[in-house]
């Protein structure tokens, strides 16, 4: 067994833990997690950015998903750690392997402050029949882990309301109107996007989004954000200071929570991690409440409008300048898809207001990009011909907005079943874009558009038609999305005014191709008559969707006048800020078909 | 003050009681009710199909919905009974204005059988903060009311498994298998589609639904069915005496349910009536979870599946020769609404097989089709003439299946604009009717392609897309149904082979015209393939599209095959049934355009 383990192992003894697990996870379920988090990786050297490790006295198995199937095989090698490949019929979920391996009076050990509230009550229900005892203030990985980074602590500056729209003041009322509606006295904030938001801030502890390390408390009297020591700007003091914000050292949060008492407190079992909801539970009323912040941060303001288009313009001409030396280029000679990647990376990076990307840039060349979450490597760098197709998924950090785009290009010769698919795809995202919808509609409910050009020739992706898009904050932000399977306990927002949400249906044939092509949408009214509001959506992202994937015959009449609307906005808006000759290859390729 | 609400007021004054409520309703929460449970309307004089009275010691209001404003004006004036405009925006609901009118300590009186433990629980909750006294053991309006007609107490008879698909002993051991994976020791069930369906019996003690007065007890040991004194066919008596099921009498279930003590037992919140679960609820352990049959009954087997293919071609034969008739005679004279309706109930009651109507026949000339609820009487009774369009939804409840149908029949020169939205309704019905979908959908994820086309017009319906259809039972039976508003507590089911829907879009201009057209849509399964089980509706119904209405240029390529493909299969399956005269003008109407 890995060395790393055997250590673990005897902590566990010593803490009288049977069961340990160890998530990819940070103190505020971020979606990256910085390196202090990285215990996962250190303990089982599996470098994916997602899996749990479970360890026993004797044993030790990681569970990860397809994606990282052969990567955490090859990792894993001679470690004595056993994969566990979720989602594959014979391999239990974590819970159920709980369920089935713990005994009645053995202890199951965690880092609460690593899992959501709403996670572990629901792995108690499952394992409730077993009278397991639960250990959830152990954090073993760091007493072993002795040359752990510290943790990230990069200033944290505060984002001008002419970026951030709404007033630190004015979200503050809000909170405690909110907090008044419930009859309760406080809220505690674990989400990181949710802080960052509520007090206009902003900073780069976590990759590709531009938030910091911290808690926050908001009372009816009280504003109190956690923070490590020595990272806030002056500006960013003097900014709280006049909020009324009392700043207190990150490292305090705990022992400030265990002191709360007699209150009725909102508490978000999404948002919540265990420790807290454990500190807070017998000592308090607590009242089982989304986070106010979770509506009002994704439904955008004017300003944040106004920003957000104004960024996806130079985004779009970023994304036109790279299709247009990728046309060019490919006829000249091969690429590699990190060349290509960075090539866009470094044309958004250039930008005035650029703070990051917002996800690493997916190239994907060929057969590779029917690997939805592939990742081009220094090992995997395909090189890029000038047949087939190449997918690109990218998006910057600005500080006026944060982007997201997938075009698929044709570098050659393609087949008729990729012309097919190509067409399809492009007809499932217009049938979604167009859609006129009333009030009250869901995601939900307006998926089927996009899916059914493809289920009618019996095709599908299997992922989300598209997800909500934060701003200058993280680029996947619920709770607004486009899926079909819903239940009860995970239903999707209404859509409103001001949600941005992305459009990015796709078709991946294994081992062959992939395709997607991906447009966000912003929500805005159209008409209001008898029946009620309706509402539409507007396109945020301007850049041609290549025509030479087309295959005209398979559109129709609508459809076409769709693609050309479409391509016209494209060419009036892009094409000011280009020079002649990509101005004149942009015509040809935003031409009306 | 009307005397019986007097009355009633003396017997609330003798039980304590300073408020109480009349819904319309029986033990059973049926759609519709027969006489012995009418007290509303003995009480208030109100006439409609639904309303709720509520009485205090010194006044009395009367709750109805939009189809009945000016009936209830009119049936209460005189009465001092206030009516209440429920929806209007300055009418609040009935537990909105009994929390604002009941004091602490005051008490709350109504008969638990009429209501679900559900609808009660919610009440409570919304009461909560008042510290009400609930008395819900009182059936006051039975002690005022001397001369009410008995209960109905018709035969019942066994319903042969050459009808029913699957024998009653397969269902009490899918119960029971049921019960076994919840741990339970038994169910009660109230509801009499359930109970039917579940004990392959039939019965006529409520309108237009061929069921019968019971209640039901299953358990892992026992099946006890409660029904009336002497309905009992022999036949019937000895089918139950075969599968092991004990009669009592109906007047004893409560006595019964005192009597259980000391068992686990599921209970369906939404159909136990409050009473039960008051008898149970001290003695018992409780575990909350939907009656097995609710989702078995929905689910229709084989030979169900064929006997409804078999009553909706002689459905369709009965409506074809309806149109025929309909179309020449309105050439040669004017018809009255109710002359329609009876003509076509008539065509459906000299079936061999038939049963009953699946509800009351609308037959809606004009602007009385823009009424969604319009109910043709002897006062209002419109004369049809040649012109303009004339709505008709009915249905049929026969042995071996039932059915419900719309079409709207274009009797002379139309509008453009009544063109459009006849053309539109159809597109509608044609792009559900038509979708293929990924086993896991929800209507809800589909209700939209109906939608669509209207919406982009900017038009809506104010009714669901489509509901569930009962096998010879209830024409309408949830849990899977076509519309788009959705909320955590009132998901519609997932879509299953073998589960039937009605999709019937329509278009309603107040004052002018209504239009609706109504197909049944049996699920069933499409392509497997990499992706997953596909799915796919086919018709049940058969009945050609008035050609009449429809602007061609407004369709295209796929609807209009869409649109010759139905008419083709209408052609084939209905002509065989028609006499040579019929049979020619039915080409012309089902001929492609």
């Amino acid at each position: 067994m890995k060395q790393e383990i055997l250590q673990l192992q005897q902590e566990m003894k010593k803490n009288g833990v049977d069961f340990y697990l160890i998530p990819t996870s940070d103190y505020h379920h971020s979606e990256y997690i910085s390196n202090y988090f990285k215990c996962r990786e250190y303990l089982s050297g599996f470098t994916g950015s997602a899996g749990t490790l479970l360890v026993t006295l004797s044993d030790a198995y990681l569970w990860t998903d397809g994606r990282y199937f052969l990567q955490a095989e090859q990792e894993l090698a001679g470690s004595g750690i056993t994969l566990m490949r979720d989602g594959m019929a014979d391999v239990p979920t974590i819970s159920d392997f709980l369920k089935t391996h713990i005994q009645a009076g053995q202890t199951l050990g965690f880092d609460g402050r690593l899992y959501t509230t709403s996670f572990i009550i629901a792995l108690q229900r499952k394992l409730s029949a077993k009278k397991v005892q639960i250990k959830y203030n152990l954090d073993l990985p760091h007493k072993i882990w002795t040359d752990c980074p510290p943790l990230s602590s990069e200033p944290v500056y505060h984002f001008p309301e002419s970026y951030a729209g709404t007033p630190v003041s004015e979200k503050l009322d809000g909170y405690r109107n909110y907090l008044k509606k419930y009859r309760a006295d406080c809220q505690l904030l674990n989400g990181l996007m949710d802080i960052a938001w509520l007090f206009n801030l902003r900073g780069h502890d976590v990759a590709c989004t531009p938030v910091f390390l911290a808690y926050a408390y908001i009372s009816t009297k009280e504003a109190i954000l956690f923070v490590q020591d020595g990272v806030l700007t002056n500006e960013a003091k003097e900014h709280l200071l006049t909020n009324h914000v009392t700043v207190q050292s990150y490292e305090t949060f705990y022992e400030f929570v265990k002191n709360i008492q007699k209150k009725r407190i909102l508490v978000d079992h999404s948002d919540l991690n265990y420790c807290c909801y454990q500190a807070l539970s017998n000592t308090n009323v607590l009242l089982r409440c989304a986070k106010w912040t979770t509506m009002e941060k994704i439904v955008k303001s004017e300003i944040e409008i106004e920003n957000t288009k104004n960024c996806h313009i130079r985004d779009g001409v970023y994304m036109t300048k790279f299709m247009y030396w990728l046309k060019h280029t490919i006829k000249e000679r091969t690429l590699s898809e990190l060349e290509v990647a960075n090539y866009i990376d470094n044309l958004r990076l250039s930008d005035r207001l650029a703070l990051d990307l917002s996800f690493e840039t997916i190239s994907a060349y060929g057969s590779n990009a029917a690997i939805v979450h592939y990742s081009a490597s220094v090992e995997s760098n395909a090189v890029v011909e000038p047949k087939g197709m190449l997918l690109v998924d990218s998006g910057g950090q600005y500080l006026d907005g944060t982007t997201d785009i997938t075009r698929t290009f044709i570098l050659g010769p393609i087949t008729d079943e990729e012309k097919l698919c190509y067409t399809t795809t492009c007809r499932s995202m217009l049938h979604l874009a167009n859609a006129k919808f009333l009030s009250g509609c869901r995601g939900s409910n307006l998926d089927c558009l996009a899916r059914e050009p493809m289920w009618e020739l019996g095709i599908d992706f299997r992922h989300g038609t598209g997800h909500g898009v934060g701003h200058v904050l993280s680029v996947h932000e619920g709770p607004n999305n486009f899926r079909y399977l819903v239940n009860q306990n995970n239903l999707d927002a209404v859509l409103l005014p001001g949600m941005v949400t992305t459009d990015e249906p796709g078709i991946y044939q294994t081992g062959k191709f992939g395709i997607r092509i991906e447009n966000e949408l912003l929500c805005k009214k159209w008409k209001r008559n008898e029946y009620g509001q309706f509402l539409e959506f507007e396109y945020l992202t301007y850049v041609p969707i290549d025509l030479d994937g087309i295959d005209v015959t398979l559109m129709n009449k609508q459809e076409k006048s769709w693609l050309n609307d479409y391509h016209k906005r494209v060419y009036d808006i892009i094409s000011p800020h280009l020079i002649y000759e990509e101005k004149e290859w942009l015509k040809t390729y935003t031409r009306p078909i």
